[in-house]
């Protein structure tokens, strides 16, 4: 397998190389590709050095089977009839082609299949807390359709990248030396001691694109009419995003059939034991690959309603470890070369 | 007017003197009271010395006009009768006396008159993150009836005293200095960079008792049938409190309507201009008198619902300035004498 990773030195790009490395993914030769600015840059893979190449509008794709692209909505598009017009298959880490029809947006624990249908050889891997989400809420749907969701994030600077992540360290390393803050570039206001109720920029409506992304994409991956309101804000964590998260179904479910469901969920770890202070968190779930579940309880404003709460790395399963799935999915059904 | 506090040191009881002087509440004498181990510390109100004295068991109150306790429920059950049995109007800040039947339960915007009706002489002050929800909602309320709410929290270290404040910035000094965190004794976990989904301990459904506050201090104080159901969580921010709540109404109300009716509401500020970047956050309410609001937006999952963001500092509005406002209260309705 001929594999390339578009925007390489992000921090996405350098976990799917450490993903692809850690699940042994059988790659034959691994391609590294970025702006002009990171090109030359040099990367170990499996000990040997990779030497970033600048993206351009050539031929380099000729021989690539699977290119996961994480450099930008932008980039994706102008790049993607370059990336797959010999044939690679093209798995988007960028909102650009998610809610195009013929576009298939995927987490594999709950539509994989749809990666098989993809007219223009291009997956979309969905948005970070959308991912989480729905690999927890699917295994629920099955028990009885879930036809409102509310959601409040707490998402931690990686959402915002590896620089972001940088500066709200420097911000509380300014804070214990100088007692103020003077670095405030990534996010719109000082994030440190900090909590900021915007995430991407506001639409017509007065959500967040981050927010509507809730909306559109759980419909989407789900094949679902559910509605979603959700409430995103970004918290001084530095990795992992957690959500509490409210649904109802058309059925009143117990607690104890959602916990059973959970517990033998793909890719869901149950942690809820409340009482010895056991949920999830995301100083703990940073770095791990499953989608974290606890404080499960009934919905005491709802009678067909439930209440949990979850956490899980949005660098891992929110974004590079989803697209290395979707793409050992197509390599299990013979769907890649 | 002869006034007491109970509890001077703590972080409510030295924000209750600031706010005391601050509004010029009439004050003939002031007497602060501790326990042991605070007794004999000495603070300034208003330029003079005042010598904390030790709580006892005795008639110290004999001439006190109002009492504000903030010592912790054990305290305040303990002394309760010690303080109000020479005619001491006892305003308590603890959750000792809020559900019971003969123990108003008051917050000045929306039921002042509670206070009037005290057959024990006390009146508590309700949870920091229910003050701040119903002086947003009771003006909603006005328009048609909440009939659910649901409520995800932000809460800083303050809610945990200012022990629980030095813990943090303490915490995060440890990451900048040493790059690990040493010292958790106020939390049940490293708050520093990270969220705990839990704030005060579990009751039997599974609902911590902060979460259950909001569900029964809530329909108490707006004198509803209103149900709730909150996710309180701690986050790492020094002081102040945020919430994302959605509301159901009996019958569908525009964002206008809301907007209008809490651009004119007392104890709130709007503060809703989220294409500009303008939303409540806990950094700057820190230190303020009113509920910050913003975010107003219908709820994509509910017709009869609307959403909103809502900030406020829970030692000044979620503590110490609604027990002096309880007490101005009653003073300008001569109830005090």
């Amino acid at each position: 397998m001929n594999v390339a990773i578009v925007g390489a030195s992000g921090a996405v790009g350098q976990e799917l190389m450490r993903i692809l490395a850690e699940r042994k993914f059988p790659i034959d030769h691994l391609t590294l590709f970025g702006s002009k600015r990171s090109a030359g840059r040099e990367y170990l893979y499996e000990g040997k050095p990779h030497i970033v190449k600048e993206l351009q509008h050539n031929d380099d794709f000729k021989d690539i089977d699977v290119a996961f692209t994480s450099a930008g909505g932008g980039t994706a598009k102008e790049y993607a009839e370059t990336i797959t017009k010999y044939g690679a298959v093209l798995i988007d880490n960028s909102s650009a082609f998610r809610m195009d029809a013929d576009v298939p947006l995927v987490v594999p624990e709950v539509n994989a299949k749809d990666a098989l249908e993809r007219p223009r050889n291009i997956i979309a891997n969905p948005n970070c807390t959308t991912i989480m989400m729905v690999v927890v809420l699917q295994p629920i749907e099955r028990l009885s359709h879930i036809k409102r969701i509310h959601i409040a994030s707490y998402q931690s600077a990686s959402g915002a990248g590896a620089a972001a992540m940088a500066e709200l360290q420097q911000q509380y390393k300014e804070l214990v030396e100088t007692g103020s803050v003077k670095t405030i570039n990534k996010f719109p206001h000082q994030l440190a001691y900090n909590v900021i109720p915007q995430i991407d920029v506001m639409t017509p409506n007065d959500y967040t694109k981050e927010e509507m992304k809730m909306y559109n994409e759980t419909r989407k991956i789900m094949h679902s009419d559910v509605r979603t309101s959700a409430t995103c804000v970004r918290v001084s964590s530095l990795r992992s995003h957690s959500e509490s998260v409210w649904f109802e179904t058309e059925r009143p479910l117990t607690v104890d059939e959602v916990r059973q469901a959970l517990a033998s969920a793909p890719g869901v770890t149950l942690e809820d034991d409340p009482q010895h202070y056991v949920y999830p968190m995301p100083l703990e779930s940073a770095g791990k690959d499953n989608v974290y579940v606890g404080r499960i309880r009934k919905d005491l404003a709802n009678d067909n309603g439930l209440t949990l709460w979850l956490t899980g790395d949005q660098i891992r399963k929110g974004a590079a470890l989803n697209a290395v799935q979707i793409a050992e999915y197509l390599y299990q059904q013979g769907d890649l070369k």
